[in-house]
């Protein structure tokens, strides 16, 4: 793709408004664009970067098990009604009267209405467990939306909801998700730790954030350094191994700030491996019971003929949020270099030929390159504008393709300016080049 | 996937709410179930259904050079106010205060949105022509909403916008539009026709409805009836050749109700020819001019200097509306047998095996079909409950899979008993069959 024909309205300077640096590099590079108040739209270098995102969270769902739905924006007040939820919620729930006067609202969250579908669909408890979800836009109507995609009103999520017999199924149900969250931060190269964390307007008495590290993040963290060396590798899909990896997370302390006991902190955690420090939640999962299925009656018939309630959890990733949570992470602001992990670039390589007036002669090298690129599904933005060469390395430092190549004067023969951004140059030849790329895009 | 773990609520009869038969085949075999009047959540078989013809949409923007962004469900009343629509929308338009008393909307249509994007990003006619896209929830407060997803409040819609310097650039545009509406519903296989229409609340003095045939449409078309014989192969993306595409179609008599003029219809069209009857509109195209980019200041600087108002269209297809629209095409409600186009058929084969108490090796025989169809990236549905084998015919037959394996007590050897959907059974062994499907895959 071309720069000049692409959608891409980049900033000369950060906006002034901006006080985090996720939301000032997606104003910046034309991510997205304010359209009202905690309200964006998404363009398309953000729209690129959050539809990988989503879809690297779909693949984590589908390999636990849990089939894919689409619930509507708008709910009817009726089933939160049935539930309790509908005063208790508060000024946070968009509240909506339609032309007939019905009461209905932007849902914030899906609890009461996926517990309705399963509840008129399901009547034995041979058809359990059930992992259902989906990804979809939600609004939650701040006071003081900031902090661009990271505090908005619109937003998109993906939640996921467990229908199971008992408290063992469901904590099994539970635990595959644990294990999908460790696979799906990982594969968008983020270290996010589960901690112990209230449980909130949802309700239940278990619950985890995932949480990642940043100076910006809202969330107050206390936990112990040693959990950051652990990781799901080798753990298959059952039930004892599951529960063993959240026994290994849960025998160190990690705690949000509601849950934090100062005593238990200095008691349970060595002084040299307390952190005390901020995050941003990228994801949160709850265990809640009957809590909706025994108010709004979503009950199986047992195999001994009675009834039962059935046991229910939720599981939640903000995915437009983890656009902003990856900038926080991986973006340089002092030197302002992104780097986009590869497996969410919006583009794999940025190409920088310099172009002069009277001769074309890099942009058609840089065409060339491009075309043995896009038989390696390798997917190259080119800069085919005549700014000069530090506006060009400049902007495409913050666009943040994970490679750049240069093509400049020098070029020429088979050998290529071939960097990974922010790095050192190479020398290197169009097979080695598309070798390395295809390589990285492999492994993630 | 086996049809026990899958979510998948069949109902035994009709339900008596659905009038026509694509409501009734939807609530029949769990594709969609409503929340509230007008509105409904897709469950995973309609879900996988409208996700691959939003994929085709996609891919069929992308391939005219249209660049995708996603725009926010709620927006501001302020833009609609400059453009003139706000007071005149109407009743359908679902008008919402947030908790600051600031008056919004449910988006019914995003040509002021997207103009505010575009004249906060674009300054030059040298970034025109601009194509962009978005694939997005709307909202349209119907009186009546009726015939489940057809005519229903909340819907998925592809709409796109077009940017030019000129009329005739802008026409360029329009018909670049115009080609990738024919491809795309060929790829659905349906035979839409472009059709002279009225522009509505959207503006403009050009517009095309794409209209399939079908009785329980509600829109009654007037047409030459050699006009079904057209196609757009072997025309190029190139301005001279799109022009003679768009007259090739306007040489014959093709209207809707509003444009309908029965001297004219009995003059252009011969008695043998005339075609009067119902269908139903899948897509939807406009130009209009500078009716939004004038009142809202959408301007770029010329090559002279000079600045102007740019050009503008706007292109909807309904891709929530197209599943049900496959349905009324593709549906034999005597015989109760739906026939997917493999292009969008949920699964590409259903496997029914026979099975008795205590006998299980016709699922085991399913199981070792399954694993060679999977290697071969066909996606099979397997019944493997205990029900009789003619109700499980009768559900695959609903469900719509457009090929059907039996495993029976006849079943042994290497041939399989493969059936295209509705047609007389075969024996072949299973590469003849992967081999037949992925054939058929790939032409799709």
């Amino acid at each position: 793709m071309y720069i000049s024909q692409s959608f891409i309205p980049i900033l000369k300077n950060n906006p002034s408004e901006a006080k985090i640096k996720s939301h000032q590099l997606m104003l910046r590079v034309g991510m997205i664009k304010q359209s009202s108040a905690g309200i964006y739209s998404w363009l398309p270098l953000g729209f690129k970067v959050m539809k990988k995102i989503e879809k690297i969270v779909r693949e984590e769902q589908n390999k636990i098990g849990a089939q894919e739905i689409l619930m509507p924006t708008i709910q009817s007040s009726e089933i939160w009604k049935e539930s309790g939820r509908y005063e208790d919620y508060g000024e946070e729930m968009l509240r909506i009267k339609d032309r007939q006067n019905r009461e209905m609202l932007y849902g914030p969250t899906n609890e009461e209405l996926v517990t309705d579908i399963f509840r008129a669909s399901v009547k034995s408890y041979k058809s359990l467990p059930q992992l259902l979800y989906h990804i979809q836009w939600k609004f939650r109507d701040e006071i003081r939306p900031r902090f661009g995609i990271m505090r908005c009103r619109e937003f998109y999520m993906k939640d996921a909801y467990s229908f199971d017999i008992s408290d063992d199924e469901a904590l099994f149900s539970y635990n595959k998700f644990f294990i999908s969250y460790l696979k799906t931060f990982k594969r968008l190269d983020l270290t996010a730790i589960p901690m112990a964390a209230d449980t909130g307007p949802i309700g239940g008495n278990l619950s985890h954030e995932f949480i990642i590290l940043a100076e910006t993040g809202e969330s107050k963290i206390y936990t112990d350094k040693r959990i950051f060396d652990l990781n799901s590798e080798g753990t298959n899909l059952e039930k004892k191994a599951l529960e063993n990896l959240r026994k290994k997370y849960e025998e160190f302390y990690s705690v949000t700030d509601e849950k934090f006991d100062k005593d238990e902190f200095e008691k349970k955690v060595s002084e040299n491996n307390r952190l005390k420090t901020k995050g941003i939640e990228v994801g949160h999962i709850f265990y809640f019971g009957d809590k909706y299925s025994k108010p709004m009656g979503a009950s199986v018939d047992l195999s001994g003929g009675k009834k039962d309630f059935v046991k229910m959890g939720s599981y939640g990733i903000g995915v437009s949020r983890l656009v902003g949570a990856i900038i926080e992470a991986k973006y340089d602001e002092q030197n302002e270099i992104m780097k986009w992990p590869i497996s969410v670039a919006p583009y794999d390589v940025g190409i920088i030929p310099m172009i002069n007036k009277n001769d074309n002669s890099a942009l058609e090298k840089a065409n060339k390159i491009n075309f043995e690129l896009k038989k390696n599904n390798i997917d190259a933005l080119i800069d085919d504008t005549d700014e000069n060469f530090s506006s060009k390395i400049k902007k495409m430092n913050l666009i943040g393709a994970p490679y750049q190549i240069i093509i400049g004067k020098q070029t020429d023969g088979d050998l290529i300016e071939f960097k990974e951004i922010g790095k050192e140059t190479q020398k290197l030849d169009i097979t080695e080049i598309t070798n390395k790329i295809k390589e990285l895009k492999e492994k993630n």
